[in-house]
């Protein structure tokens, strides 16, 4: 079982896969994998998987075979794994306990060359559809306290696999991050009494110039603080704070701008490796009036240097305002 | 002038860069940087660099020629600019200042082909001793909070120059996450009126179970909780706050356990790309008591993807204990 550990200092949380532990030959040397092999994820070779968690099919075709739109399975090497009790144990300084959570792989079409640059707004829907399905199923085990959901997409994003898919991580604990986050946006509220979030979406529709698409319900933007070059953020006009409670035409809203705004990004920067996560509230936390979900989009275009490592802070060579313009020029 | 922008939910800052600011067309291909062009950084070619701040070189030498061992210079493409006032401004919810600092870069040999890999002893601490006297002038300008000094080697860590330098930031703000560092240490301090680093060191050194190595001063061990594979940091046993305060003999101390460290990551990992950062408590705080200076050395074997971007929270497929396990039987 993979096991997380927390610096005492910081309070980060790491996983340590016991269990797939490499040795530092696995390191020597890059190996490009080429795929000759089978792609596990295409329609047809659902046997090579493991068996499905759900999915969006034909009427008729069954579980396990093909027929499907989008297919969630567990994933193969997780990081986290689903059975077992959390076991909360320390060692004097440092605390620790098992690797207890879940990690799906969503499997986001058929078809191996698909992706956001082919995607209909129909199929991104159903994507959508099938992540808040998910949410809603795993947010109910009281031992998770936060839902990840994110997309790697090019190796230089991390993704192992070519085949277009998505993961979600349901974790224990509530990550650094998103702590931080809902940690900050706690003490906006009490010093302001008004969501941070809703501030901003304000101020970037009143100011325009980092807006890179909107629609009735979403706004797309560059945000003030870019870290990276073209980093963009897609955030529901009004107050929301739980990804999981998007519904009925919001879910069609969702889509209509993710697929404008990935499109802008692919067409504008020549395919890009990105990156995006959902970020949303934690599971047990009140955040109603506080937080405000959101998906920050991050092409990974520089490389992230000791600089930003040891310091947090970040280096960007591309002025946001700019950003939102290329993207915003750059029509379909 | 560079600009320094603050997220409102995070308290994160970036640096923007307003004048070397690229187009989306510079990120569209990869251009490998072909060092056919005279290499700026080795010696004989001092002309084609900015004037140096400062070398140790031979007596009789002159600044701006060759004889030097080690030599700094201000970066040609500086991150913050040494000249202007912070001029601290505002707009609705964001805060932002000038990005007034110093940039500089420290070349760690005359000779292009040097490195942690052949470095003597004597040149470590020649290379240490220059960390210092730079780090010293820098503290006493009131406008900056931070110096953060760390070492980019190979260019998956995201280094420009294959000539072995080291880089110097001198930061109008402490970056967030030495501000988390040291807000953790001090919450420690409060609770148990004893220095978390000192807790670590001494458990660390009672279990052995991750130790790398141990000379009378230091200690190099694999953290507990580390991110990546084989991460390595190296402390001093006693208590001392901050590394601007290093001297005498705690120089050479330092430079012989990075000596041994550097070659075992080297040779264990087959020179992998890594970063290292010296960790070190803020110019204006008076940390004396709680922090502990520190340097994180990081091999960058793994990519670092959407997950551990999104929450914080990373996964490490090497365990720590087996990771100084192979570094301390990998003997030289």
């Amino acid at each position: 079982m993979p096991q997380l550990r927390k610096d005492p200092v910081t309070k980060r949380w790491v996983i340590i896969l016991h269990e797939q532990a490499k040795k530092p030959s696995d390191f020597h040397t890059v190996h490009p994998k080429k795929q000759k092999i089978k792609c596990p994820f295409c329609a047809g070779n659902e046997a090579l998987t493991t068996p499905e968690v759900m999915s969006y099919r034909a009427p008729e075709t069954l579980p396990n075979q093909a027929g499907w739109e989008v297919r969630v399975i567990p994933n193969k090497y997780p990081a986290l794994e689903i059975e077992g009790e959390l076991d909360r144990t320390g060692i004097g300084v440092y605390d620790m306990m098992n690797g207890v959570g879940a990690h799906e792989v969503i499997i986001e079409s058929p078809n191996h060359e698909d992706g956001f640059h082919n995607y209909s707004v129909e199929q991104i829907a159903r994507i959508i559809r099938t992540y808040t399905d998910r949410y809603r199923d795993l947010r109910r085990d009281r031992r998770f306290r936060y839902i990840l959901i994110f997309k790697n997409h090019g190796s230089a994003a991390g993704a192992s696999l070519d085949h277009p898919h998505s993961q979600l991580i349901a974790t224990p604990i509530i990550p650094k991050r998103a702590m931080e986050e809902v940690e900050g946006a706690k003490r906006y509220y009490y010093y302001k009494e008004r969501c941070v979030f809703c501030d901003i979406i304000r101020q970037e529709l009143s100011s325009g110039e980092r807006i890179v698409h909107e629609n009735e319900q979403f706004v797309a933007f560059a945000p003030f603080a870019s870290r990276f070059p073209f980093e963009t953020w897609i955030a529901p006009k009004e107050h929301r704070d739980s990804f999981g409670d998007i519904e009925g035409n919001e879910i069609e809203a969702l889509a209509s701008i993710m697929h404008s705004t990935l499109r802008k990004l692919i067409k504008t920067l020549d395919d890009p490796p990105f990156n995006y996560i959902i970020h949303t509230s934690p599971c047990d936390e009140h955040c109603t009036e506080y937080f405000h979900w959101h998906i920050e989009i991050m092409p990974r275009l520089t490389k992230v240097a000791g600089f930003e490592w040891g310091s947090g802070f970040y280096i960007n060579p591309v002025v946001p305002e700019q950003a939102a313009r290329f993207l915003v020029e750059n029509k379909e």
